[in-house]
């Protein structure tokens, strides 16, 4: 381990977080909420002096050749201490219950999560409620990617970094230059970004909650600033709206970089967004056909159906209705859909369609290798030929994700809540979509849990953004052993 | 596909149900229940005059070399057959709601599942209790492997349908000849029986009563003649007594056979054994501490944890308490367990223990390869190192478990019970426990499920006995086109 270049990495990102965080503090003096306004720029001051050091200590080491577990360190312990510096806002502000919950609530707003432990957030100064969001836009695109976007060029090592922080199978790479893709791919997420915020203003949004659930939609974050989440609008053109971005923003972004130098092909033959299209399309009419008894009118069901499917598939989490009072079967394809996730290479979570198709594929390869036991088969998409390192990385992908929701929900059932809330509670903590079912649907929130289980939602909600290995090099005693 | 040869092996085993058959028949006639005498006797001749033919057809291609997918295929469809010939009784004793309900009983008789959608069982007739306890036994070492004990040796079919059969990573060949291990198995398998009736009768339990329950335990099946199970004795030794076999019948038969040979080495060497116990152990302390606020004394908890325990991992289901009724956390313990199953090469069911050690090996081996790139690790277990392509079948085979469990889940839900009962109800099935949580906890039965629901979860049964693989090359269009 290179402790001087992880150092000075670190420092670089806490060094933009303080920077980031004068935006809630101007926030903060246009509503006039001195407080908030003084929390905020103090700490951007504290935390840039502290960066300095830190940065200066890895400035001649950041042009060796980086290890791809010192890339996972870096992007594992950036995010904590991003995190916990974060928190800080929250925790000054007074309105949250101590240490534990405020850095759940900006663990919940970096990984884009979305999951809440305040029951009433429309108590909140305005700064808070833009950082709580900003947060989102941020960790939806990614803190490293955004630095590699601003920085000189890393060498080697900013493949490792990108790679380290870019959901998905294999990140792509749209251009020789790293920084040069960094820069293309925050292009594309401002300008969506800015397109939803003009929509949202021409529903009758106002422009301070069409910035923050713009910022929410384009991370598929989902803190909202109301209670009632986007359903306290009751604008159906709002909802249709947000329900159409948050898909666009599950879709993996090199598509649209594609679609900007007219590569049609690239964008025909990706299966992965064929996968996720039909996906989303069977999930709305199986829950349309099953809840129309219950809610009625054929053209309500399927507003409902649509934004709730869209939100859930895409991990963002935001709510028009609680769907913890659907029929079970819909409430189980939430669940599945929670599992499944958006798109490799967007801001969605979960385990992403991609990882499916592969683990599908090679279900379906076993099964006929024994039919035909002298056919050598390998998997393919989209006409490339997935190497069988991939494949059982993916397989194992999914065996401890799988671990994770297991162990999880174990210790947080410890609190005595059922085994439904327990177990949607670490699902959607680590495949972030925000709300689960039981005490944590949709009208719930987390704030009965106990500090504990905050903590290892807090690290499933880690573990699921950063897709698992990060954290698990980070906690593994053999990363940090002499090299031999 | 060698259509002849599957004809013939299946004929094979319709005659030898035939002929088991006439068993139940003489309980009938000694409990002189006529009319269930007369049912069986009348199946009996029946299915042997059915299988006559079918048995010469086969005749002259048994010595063929036969494929891993005929092995497959014989294997499922001869469980199917036995199972719809098997519920036939039921079916005409008239204590059954129609064909489907007895099909799902005599599907959950075989493999040894336990599920029942009687709700009250103690109105049947003994020869039909005896039956339904009979085809745990049977179902529990394998009805081919029955067969094979029994046959003029296949030639090189049968490792085939052994390994089709039998549970587990590697099933083991104790003996150069496979019809002598069958043989060695089924004699260690009997012995073991007749020790626990023994043991049974002497703490008060009636003859009847303790031979069902023996079969039942041997066979880690659980159908009992009682509607509150064990717990209808209030024996404490009779609890201890079945606790321990059951967890005996958990274990790899082939650990017996070493024991008889005296290698002790290879007892010792055993990995999965260790782990195993482990898992019982420490599963049974977690579950101690969190029910005994709730129990009250500590022994009465470590009785109930220990008897709770034993069943669900070995997969039995017996019952002596509503665990539905304990908290949260020992509740998704027992979940846990389902899941993980017994040890492979045992009558057990779950995705076995063998297979659990391997994944983690293989997440491991992952999560090292990210720190140490350039070390080749092979995973080892008891010393020999395990083939990559085996590594990869375990890790498909844990992919397709939970996605059956998914899809079952789904289609189970429709009937409207909430989430927990229709989770549940599927890991039940598919593990061959027989209880889940919620509405068909240890107080509660199958009956109110529809008839698709029923369908699905025999399905469920069936795959998870066979270990998925038979009953999907049985299902695939492309087993039974033309070879190339």
């Amino acid at each position: 381990m290179n402790g001087k270049l992880i150092t000075g990495l670190v420092g670089r990102v806490l060094r933009t977080e303080g920077i980031l965080l004068f935006l809630p503090g101007i926030v903060g003096l246009i509503y006039q909420e001195w407080r908030s306004a003084l929390i905020f720029g103090v700490l951007a001051v504290c935390l840039i002096l502290l960066s300095i050091p830190l940065v200066r200590i890895g400035a001649k080491n950041e042009r060796k050749r980086m290890q791809m577990k010192e890339g996972f360190v870096i992007v594992a312990m950036s995010w904590i201490l991003a995190s916990f510096f974060g928190c800080l806002p929250f925790f000054f502000s007074g309105s949250f219950d101590g240490l534990i919950d405020s850095f759940f609530e900006a663990v919940s707003g970096f990984t884009t999560t979305g999951s809440t432990i305040l029951r009433n957030v429309e108590t909140l100064d305005k700064s808070m409620l833009f950082w709580r969001s900003f947060t989102h836009w941020i960790g939806g695109m990614g803190i490293l990617v955004f630095i590699l976007g601003l920085m000189p060029n890393l060498g080697g090592s900013s493949v490792q970094l990108m790679k380290a922080e870019s959901p998905g199978v294999a990140p792509g790479k749209l251009v020789p230059r790293l920084s040069e893709s960094s820069r293309i791919l925050y292009g594309i997420y401002m300008v969506l970004t800015v397109v939803l915020i003009l929509l949202l203003l021409l529903t009758g949004m106002p422009l301070f909650d069409s910035i923050v659930h713009a910022m929410g939609t384009a991370g598929t974050g989902g803190f909202s600033i109301k209670n009632a989440s986007i359903g306290a609008y009751h604008s159906v053109s709002a909802e249709v709206i947000i329900a159409v971005f948050m898909l666009l923003f599950g879709v993996n972004f090199n598509i649209y970089y594609y679609l900007l130098k007219k590569q049609w092909d690239d964008v025909k033959g990706n299966g992965e967004l064929k996968v996720y299209g039909a996906i989303v399309l069977i999930s709305v009419i199986l829950i349309v056909v099953d809840i129309m008894p219950q809610v009625g009118s054929f053209w309500e069901s399927v507003r409902l159906a649509f934004f709730n499917v869209s939100t859930i598939i895409t991990t963002t989490g935001y709510g028009t209705a609680d769907f913890n009072l659907w029929p079970t079967f819909s409430k189980l394809i939430l669940v599945g859909l929670m599992l499944v996730g958006a798109c490799g290479g967007s801001t969605g979570g979960g385990m992403k369609v991609g990882r499916i198709i592969i683990l599908c594929r090679a279900a379906g390869r076993e099964a006929s290798q024994i039919v035909h036991p002298n056919m050598v088969r390998s998997i393919k998409t989209d006409g490339r030929v997935i190497e069988d390192k991939t494949v059982r990385e993916v397989l194992v992908f999914f065996f401890i994700y799988m671990l994770i929701i297991v162990g999880a929900a174990l210790l947080v059932s410890l609190d005595g809540f059922d085994a439904e809330s327990s177990v949607t509670a670490v699902i959607a903590a680590i495949s972030n979509i925000g709300p689960g079912l039981g005490v944590v649907g949709p009208a719930g929130n987390f704030a009965d849990f106990s500090g504990i289980s905050k903590l290892i939602l807090s690290f499933c909600m880690l573990a699921g953004r950063l897709e698992l290995f990060p954290m698990l090099v980070l906690m593994s005693p053999s990363s940090w052993k002499k090299d031999f």
